[in-house]
């Protein structure tokens, strides 16, 4: 013991109050100086939780810009909330950081977790900050907000909805063998900006709330694609006890991912199954699917028709333009 | 491509289906088989929101058993609602795991984990597993309820308020000094259940949720100790705007504590500053004073009054029997 005042501040408080605490504007967040934070959900309101990671090395590379690691780690799981019709109402975050990493990469982090939450309405309410021996590890809470009993589940797909799907499929995992090996641009014959969209799909998903509400007044089931188009789309059946036909040619691709697949066609399967997309595939009834595409066009958002619903045989069936379903090898990305 | 049927299931739903399916049963968990989950809030209600992570090699040691891990990754989550009033809703598991931990692993966790969801009525309602190439990360965020409003805060002290605390203080501290060096307790002359008892509350911490009702009813300020009690009552009192007198000779401590401090009075700084208590410090009015301590036998855990809340000199002073203010080199546990 010496004899000095108790200092008012560990280098945790002072980590949080640097970083973090222009962040936490929301009244529930209480400053990031309380035990928790609270929501106040309105009445008749379910609360929907999603809780989802990213570790350096596995999703993405340490030597990403620290504002677009931020950034992926809150849309992965806002990506879910849009899926389920939710409107964002605020995330926790707990940061797990090696000794390595310095003032500057935190700074990175928080402005693009910042730009994020703001963008998204989706506000900083509370969390940890630890040492960890091993790799940069964002662990997110996210919470969304919905009219009790409306979330749009995987299970409610009928014979004869329409699939559809957002933005472009398998960018991402093309950007990820991209940021493997360089020189696969030069043999997929890529320009320099198609090379950077797919790399960019990769850093940075763009999760698709803008059309969350639309989805809870006309999709019969949802989900977000993470892994994999195939993979999820077949949770999705199983979920309804249903199955689907996929015309393959409908699926939408960027133009950089046609371009790769014009050279080398094998590549239809990394597309298909990928994973990384964090766009939104959904199951519509005839009867609603004007109303979607309205409501997706207004918002700016490319929903594409890409199959539908059926009964008549099991399974999720890629069709391709022979109407020859195509088999994959591993139809889903997993970790285990 | 090959010619075989599309996997229903990758490796990671295996796992989620063998090991946290089973833990699962809220409604709203929705069998961990959609893209999120959901709780109802009774109308009128606040959800608090707490997210705390633990480390291998941080915050647990690799080869401690991994059912009391896991008890101690939702415990540490389970004090914090404990000390705001909140009562338990559920909690969603982010965990990423090494490649070298094995189903015998996964098995232990997922029982222990499943054994205190049971017996503190907070159910797993969803989460994600990811490899992770560093250690063992366990990130839990847990929900509770509590009338709109009535969330004990850490500030709300006032002048005149007795400051109370549970269980017993500094064990944890202790045990982790066992635990780094089992020939300490040679030199603090315990026996083996003085031991055994120490390390056991550095494993697993004992949240107090079966008082967070009446904290809500009684006290005017609370929160969980999990970086010393020095640290966090200062924290309490600078967001109430107060100061403490504590008088350190009525500090609970077990008799495994009281033993070592007997051989070694250093250590009373370790006891008061170390942290991993997990337990609650509160102010209570001095009218709710016996109507807290009433409620605490009846639920049967212990409640020590140590001190007051005061004005009259600034910070928070830990006092001698003689008067003098105990002075600490390090008031509060930091990883930063």
């Amino acid at each position: 013991m010496v004899e000095r005042e108790p200092e008012p501040q560990s280098g945790e408080d002072l980590l949080i109050a640097r970083y973090f605490r222009p962040l936490a504007t929301h009244p529930g967040a209480l400053g990031l100086l309380d035990d928790a934070a609270t929501i106040t959900p309105p009445p008749g309101s379910d609360v929907v939780l999603k809780a989802d990671a990213i570790v350096g090395g596995v999703h993405f590379f340490a030597d990403d810009p620290p504002d677009t690691i931020a950034k992926k780690a809150l849309r992965v799981n806002l990506s879910d909330l849009a899926a389920k019709g939710a409107s964002p109402a605020g995330f926790l975050l707990s940061l797990a950081l090696p000794q390595a990493l310095g003032a500057d990469w935190l700074e990175g982090f928080a402005r693009g977790l910042g730009e994020d939450a703001k963008a998204y309405r989706c506000p900083l309410l509370g969390g940890d900050t630890d040492r960890t021996p091993g790799a940069v590890t964002i662990s997110i809470a996210a919470f969304g907000i919905l009219p009790c009993g409306t979330m749009v589940r995987r299970r409610g797909a009928r014979p004869g909805d329409l699939v559809v799907v957002t933005g472009t499929i398998g960018d991402a995992a093309l950007g990820l063998l991209l940021r493997r090996d360089p020189d696969t641009a030069i043999r997929w014959q890529l320009d320099h900006r198609q090379r950077d969209h797919l790399i960019e799909r990769y850093l940075l998903p763009q999760p698709r709330n803008v059309i969350a509400e639309a989805l809870r007044q006309h999709a019969s089931a949802a989900m977000d694609v993470s892994d994999g188009l195939v993979g999820d789309l077949g949770k999705l059946c199983v979920a309804s006890a249903m199955a689907a036909d996929i015309e393959v040619a409908r699926v939408p691709l960027s133009g950089a991912a046609r371009k790769a697949l014009a050279g080398d066609p094998s590549l239809i399967e990394t597309v298909l199954t990928g994973g990384d997309d964090y766009e939104v595939v959904a199951t519509v009834p005839a009867e609603g699917r004007d109303a979607l595409m309205a409501a997706a066009k207004a918002a700016g958002v490319a929903l594409t028709e890409i199959g539908m619903v059926r009964t008549d045989r099991p399974g999720v069936n890629f069709l391709d333009r022979a109407g020859k379903p195509l088999l994959f090898k591993k139809p889903s990305f997993s970790h285990f």
